[in-house]
């Protein structure tokens, strides 16, 4: 059975892992017949945002214990991941990617990526495993799979030149579709960059979740 | 266009709504080709739960400000919703609803509900309109349709007792299917009181949202 490793950033779009592209994602991979584990790493968030009101607060949250709503509990830290144990990584999206794996939400094309991160993702690359990164999660494959990588953050212009500016090739792509590096073996799909709802957002999704499995089958 | 209010009781199955079940709702209401508009009490959650260890926290959160994470901050006050302006309403489970809805989680079958939630359930009762409730959530309705309504939590005995004891007809019930009430217009399901996996979660939520949908369509 392939075997998927999901990283989560938290627990809600503002601040967090998109909640409904990580359930949808957790959804598909089930639908495959596959099995998976979810990761996140033990690390503050950037901030909290008041998702009623768009605010950032004077909390403080922990990126694996809100994750750890998501997965119904069943998350392990990141520095638990062995990528013997897996076929294939999956990065749903949400401004926790943006925030707490990287600081592009701040930074844009400037940004600098969480190194545990992305030993990961280079793990996961090195060993022939597939990818598939959801939404704004590609901002990092540049960084992982350095210069040249092909993916897509959408249609908007602004991002597809801060995809650009880090190295990487852009490629617009609807909602409902992938984009598929084959050489590196990587999905891309952009997911709540673009739906307007989540039967949208599940069209993509269940894209990149079919090709990343039957990729590692 | 159906267009179905969502009541939402956190964010995490330890102590708000259960995630999974509350976008699989969303999801297919939407599939379903209805609209709806999410709400939530404005309330202090019974407690803050970690759920990666399992244990209560010292933290304070609000339902409303937690709900909104699962609606993209598309999230009303409870006190807002006017049952003249939809034509369903449905309850995903997780704790929250037996910890912040009610105090089921504590008192059983001696719980006392939040009266601003059982008067919305009688509301859309008493207009005549369908409602669903998941997983735990059908502990609510001998409270908001009295006794004699047929209801399911699953197969547990303990729990069917409860439901009983509280004046409901309990019926058993699997995962992928649903107890419907006709008399009641009330569909039931028993979700993650008896899930194992977010595709088995969704195979009676499915056939609920359809039900509830087309008897108001």
């Amino acid at each position: 059975m392939t075997n998927v490793a999901v990283l989560l950033s938290g627990s809600g779009f503002m601040d967090g892992a998109e909640i409904n592209e990580a359930v949808l994602t957790l959804l598909h991979v089930t639908k495959q017949g596959a099995s998976y584990q979810c990761f996140a790493p033990d690390i503050a968030q950037m901030h909290v945002v008041d998702h009623a009101s768009g605010e950032a607060t004077e909390e403080s949250r922990n990126v694996l214990t809100e994750s750890a709503r998501i997965a119904r509990g069943e998350v392990q830290p990141l520095s638990a991941l062995n990528v013997d144990d897996f076929d294939a990584l999956l990065l749903p999206g949400g401004f926790g990617v943006a925030k707490n794996f990287c600081d592009f939400a701040v930074k844009g094309a400037d940004m600098t990526a969480n190194a545990d991160v992305v030993a990961i993702g280079k793990a996961f690359a090195a060993a022939g495993k597939p990818a598939g990164y959801i939404c704004i999660a590609p901002v990092l494959t540049p960084h992982v799979y350095g210069a040249g990588v092909h993916g897509t953050l959408g249609t908007d212009a602004d991002m597809a030149q801060a995809f650009e500016a880090m190295g990487g090739t852009h490629v617009n792509c609807n909602v409902d579709d992938i984009v598929v590096d084959e050489a590196h073996r990587l999905v891309t799909t952009p997911a709540y960059m673009l739906a307007e709802n989540l039967v949208q957002a599940e069209q993509g999704i269940s894209k990149l979740v079919e090709k990343v499995v039957n990729w590692s089958a």
